[in-house]
């Protein structure tokens, strides 16, 4: 969900920070995962599967709720009360690309000798797919060869 | 640095949430973004840049040379006692692309009026560089045409 009316004094000028502010957590970026990358959607599903405490389970889904990252709708199964899910909006399903990029980072920089528990595949080739640079004409650039260039709006 | 020979059995098998046990703090996550953005070394340009206190700084970068991902130097200016500088390995280097995707989602879902502080463009070219996936053939593949599969080494 954008944010165009939001106050530009209260937030940081950096967009690292203010990303951070929304998923800067563990918790919250395993939340993430779970719904990002396995369609958890179920309270209880998120609870048993991260071992979280519920209480911590539940304030980290409000923020994300309130960020806008994810929307909270009641469901209701036969003979048992009202209980919610959470799905992610399209803001929240471009996490993905963080997500993969941690991913990433982890299977090259701390291997595991059974090889990677999750690969990421394009749905239609099958092919292997990773996180890289790429240019405006879709032309992938080294990592070295990206330059992060101050802009006339960088805090002075 | 890769750690070949560590021990699976302590280790996460998910790699994000490795990566999250190496970067997963916020005071770590901005401090890599002065040294990989902005080109810091030195601990009181850390300090001074972020605001953060002189044993919490201390602390995240001795987790961060510690992890393989920077390392310690020493250095000497005239007259003045022995400091020290630190600096990016090259998986600390591969953060970039971590610290980029970061970046951009901030900038398309938390734009601020004013525009992006920083911007990313291709050293030789000079052209716009965002993150996205690619296939082995360097192709892009949209966010949503990604598949997370779940390889035999998933935990059950």
């Amino acid at each position: 969900m954008k944010r165009p009316d939001h106050d530009d004094r209260t937030e940081p000028a950096c967009s690292i920070a203010r990303t951070l502010e929304v998923v800067g957590d563990k918790w919250t970026l395993l939340i993430l995962r779970e719904a990002a990358l396995a369609n958890v959607t179920r309270f209880a599903d998120f609870k048993d599967r991260l071992g979280v405490a519920p209480d911590i389970l539940s304030a980290r889904l409000g923020t994300l709720v309130d960020a806008g990252v994810m929307t909270k709708q009641p469901y209701r199964e036969p003979g048992s009360r009202t209980r919610f899910s959470y799905h992610l909006t399209p803001a929240g399903e471009e996490l993905r690309l963080i997500l993969a990029a941690l991913q990433q980072w982890g299977d090259e920089n701390r291997p595991r000798a059974v090889g990677p528990s999750v690969v990421r595949r394009s749905a239609d080739l099958g092919r292997p797919v990773r996180v890289a640079f790429v240019d405006d004409t879709d032309t992938t650039v080294p990592t070295d060869a990206v330059k992060f260039i101050r802009t006339a709006s960088y805090p002075s």
